[in-house]
């Protein structure tokens, strides 16, 4: 499934290298002043080309609403955004199609889909898709700012360096890709969102941001750093009838619930698979593993590019469940 | 909600001091034959009288099958099994109802559902309900063995220490509650289980994971260390037709889909949030935050508790996606 | 699936002639008061031994409430409720083991569930499940009339003949089973329950209405007779601003949303399958059609004991849709 | 919702008069050949233009694939489909804006979305979204037609005569819209299709038939006839190993699962709420009833429509519950 949510739900689609990508939106409440500058800022946020360590590609991602909007606001109809693919090489990745890179989903989707996959670029496995994530989290975002919810995601370290650009050094100078850590933290919250058990917000959160490619681990306040805390020294002592606690190990949660104090997680995003550097891997047609390095743009380190991804699908839950929770209104 | 999965799917019910509390699985394949004997080993791995670390509560925990077996064995329709709660003390929970415990649904669940929750002990937040979760995983690893698919999980670590033993002892020195690591490896696994995006093996898997208490992260594969290694090291060079990789950073799942390796993930346990130490909370009535000190069983280290309820979510979501993918019957 | 619904879900289970049969209701407000008067009434207006055409079968159909109300009020968590089958004779029903009953599940269960179905009266697919059913709907009508919502249905006909015992009169006559129409009628709806497209109100209404074993056709407002109308003789003219009609030729929704008016539709009820008169049928192991006929308890008339059924079943839709549509409060 | 669907599931999203309408599918097997000509028989049927009694408006209805078709082939990837609205006269619509039409989604509309609703044409509750109905449709179909799986729907009958083109004249004689009766009879299913209770063959069709506007009632088998027939007269008598009946009074369809026989029913069809002549609605500015007359194309009769999107969604939920049972491969 390529969709997510109870209330507030959206359906994604695309391939890097097909016509476009795009997302449907169902559930969005009506009445929701919406344009294309919205988008602007986080779809920049997640662009190429900005910074050090991010691939050149050049993509004009303007959002393009195919319905639910009508006079400049959304309609409590289904919302259809869609992205057209202008800048697409695809000669470069045909050409390994027998090697299966070593990190991709080219192996998996291949066997999964008994070779049907568009395979080019990754295909509909491609971190392009995350425009449609980032899409869905703009509009989730601006709806939790009507109740003064913020969500702000922040790399935490690069390559294992807090310095951003001394991370990125360590690629550079490896020829290499590196990996990193970010955060999450969400302002605002009312007490009582999420579900015992099955929906607890640890557990749509996690379930929404593993839909992220190259996320690999998630961590709830003190997260593992729990291992080796006593009880009382994890514990978060309540300190006034709003539910703020003196310390935050529980990260916002405590019995899936939301507690009334910033939801706050980090994850940690794998190396970039793509590397210029030679590798191995099978050749499926030849039966034998065989060295090849990978052309064309990549980025160095995918983990400059996830903050305003993570933003997305953190919005995006919280969203679902406020209306669920009935905290906001289906009609603004 | 208190249900998860798509074909072979439970819903939970019940409360710590309440009358019982109890599963009901929909979508079970037909013909899997099916005793009480099947529950006893697992039932008893969670129990708790066991190791040093987890409380004295003794429990008969017998499952007392509803409908959906016949003649020994799964009909296709809804299997209830239900645990009586036959050893309760609510008297030692009723006096702390105005001081939320740290770290306990106490707080939350009071807010969420307006002073209605059943507080005893937890109510339907409890560890308790965990056997219900135990009792769905006997049944899905009996079906996944069927295939020679085999999960196992392990405790790697209490308090920090490798050896269990010296880990409570930090606890018992301390009159304090541990936490801990425990990790989950699933071999036997076809390429191809998960589908991409929101429905990766990550994003289903945590989100049963989560639904555990007390799980405050988790981690695939080599997890946070990704953060600090290179692409191609981090990388799993393909060996094979089968899909064999010579390392397994990716923890099995490439692209949100198995990849024919173990599927291994880590998760953190929190310490204990009831402890032998004095705590401060709010008292809600009198508004001041005031010191106290739980009394009754409580477990030192609740992780002690978990490589069972883990490998049951486990084998539950693999089971799903065996169903879904269809390299699973419906009647045997 | 044996459940139904978004937001107020329930989970049925249970055979005929097994242990018990029950529910499981997740996601219901917390703070309803609730006891097990006030599933009396329904449970006996669903009972055979009160009007002559139902079964005499005698149960003891109390509902034992396992978890979700604490204190005489609805936690918000699970409800689970559980009916003993205590008037069971199996053996009436395993010499017919070999002959599918017509109009039974029995050929087609056989063929699904590969022989392992309980086909002990009927096993899991026996009306005996509507008490499940009715269950909910007690909740759920409860739930709604604290809205001013009333669910009613009522029997139209028997055997064609708007005169009850006219129409059983014609199945003893004939020593047969007979049909019937049953209507439902909901007043006191908000506008704008119901969702365009796939959760119409008419959608859920008869997804769920066709969950009740020997329904088999359902019309809304002049429904059937809409087909021999005028477009301006089926249209309901707007009188007011309530959105009152002139006529309900719709039956209170129009674009698959409520517009205000009463909620009414029709349904049909297939005469009883088993009847005291000889039939015929395949004996799968002879693998020739014998004649045969059904001794035991059985209804002349299903239909009667339908009203109850619809009333619940409707009433589970429109709570969901009450809750979803932020009309009815999670917590009372 | 405008989603539906467990394994096969899709969206559909747009507006009449909005910039496009289209669809979704998700979970579509992958390797299924697909090109824009499988399209036009059934988009060509759906169309006016043809008979006598549908309007006018010409519309380029080609489908344009976005994503999941890669090589003639689907890929296993959600299917985007977009229809661009070309041909769209929205002045004729808005000076209606402040009086609703009657039988149309004006008033519950408005009320429901806050007057934030597209209201041109009817927006999303135009019968312009049945288009997206039918792509699926014809995906669906040539699905099954690989399993000798047939779906074939009819027109039984307009305002009463089962001549088309008499009861058509009867709407131009009167200058007034009619309504008809259409069935759907599906050959070729497997014997063990749907599930007992809420995902019966029957709760899952009358679902996805009223996603069709102006749908107001369905019947299976003998239907509404069954309330004047006796139990022996409507039992289906099995004459066979393979399930075959003497008679088809069930429809195809025993316990909510597949018999093995033709599923059949019949839906009825409202007469178009547009009609050219004189009608009364209230003005919600004015708050006074008042007489108005609907100027532009609209069908005399929209039933001739119907046929090929009732076989579409009748081939959706076919089409996934052989993916869920497994009787069709989710790569071909």
């Amino acid at each position: 499934m390529n969709a997510f949510g109870r209330v507030f739900r959206m359906q994604i689609f695309g391939e890097s290298h097909g016509a476009s990508v795009g997302l449907v939106i169902d559930g969005c409440p009506a009445g929701l002043p919406l344009s294309q500058e919205d988008f602007l800022k986080d779809i920049e946020r997640r662009k190429g080309g900005i910074q050090k360590g991010t691939t050149p590609r050049k993509e004009d991602d303007l959002p393009i609403f195919k319905s639910g909007i009508f006079n400049g606001k959304t309609t409590g109809a289904p919302i259809a955004i869609f992205f057209e693919n202008n800048n697409t090489k695809s000669q470069d990745y045909e050409k390994h199609r027998a090697v299966p890179r070593p990190g991709h989903a080219d192996f998996t989707a291949h066997h999964k889909y008994g070779g049907h996959e568009d395979f080019r670029g990754g295909g509909h496995f491609s971190g392009r898709l995350t425009v449609c994530l980032v899409a869905a989290g703009v509009i989730a975002k601006k709806l939790l700012s009507q109740h003064q919810i913020q969500v702000q995601a922040n790399i935490e370290s690069i390559a294992g360096e807090p310095d951003i650009e001394a991370g990125l050094q360590k690629a550079i100078a490896a020829k290499d890709s590196v990996g990193g850590i970010v955060s999450c933290r969400t302002s605002g919250l009312p007490i009582g969102l999420g579900e015992h058990f099955f929906d607890s917000v640890e557990s749509l959160i996690s379930h929404a941001v593993f839909a992220i490619p190259a996320v690999k681990g998630i961590e709830f306040g003190a997260g593992f750093a729990a291992a080796t805390m006593f009880g009382t020294e994890h514990n978060d002592a309540i300190m006034d009838a709003t539910g703020k606690t003196k310390t935050n190990h529980s990260g916002g949660v405590v019995g899936g619930i939301t507690n009334g104090n910033d939801l706050f997680y980090r994850i940690v995003v794998k190396p970039t698979s793509s590397t210029p550097k030679e590798q191995s891997s099978l050749n499926w047609e030849t039966n034998e593993v065989e060295k090849f390095s990978i052309k064309g743009r990549h980025d160095l380190c995918i983990a400059l590019r996830v903050p305003v991804v993570l933003e997305a699908v953190t919005a995006m839950v919280l969203t679902d469940l406020m209306l669920l929770e009935q905290k906001m209104k289906r009609t603004i």
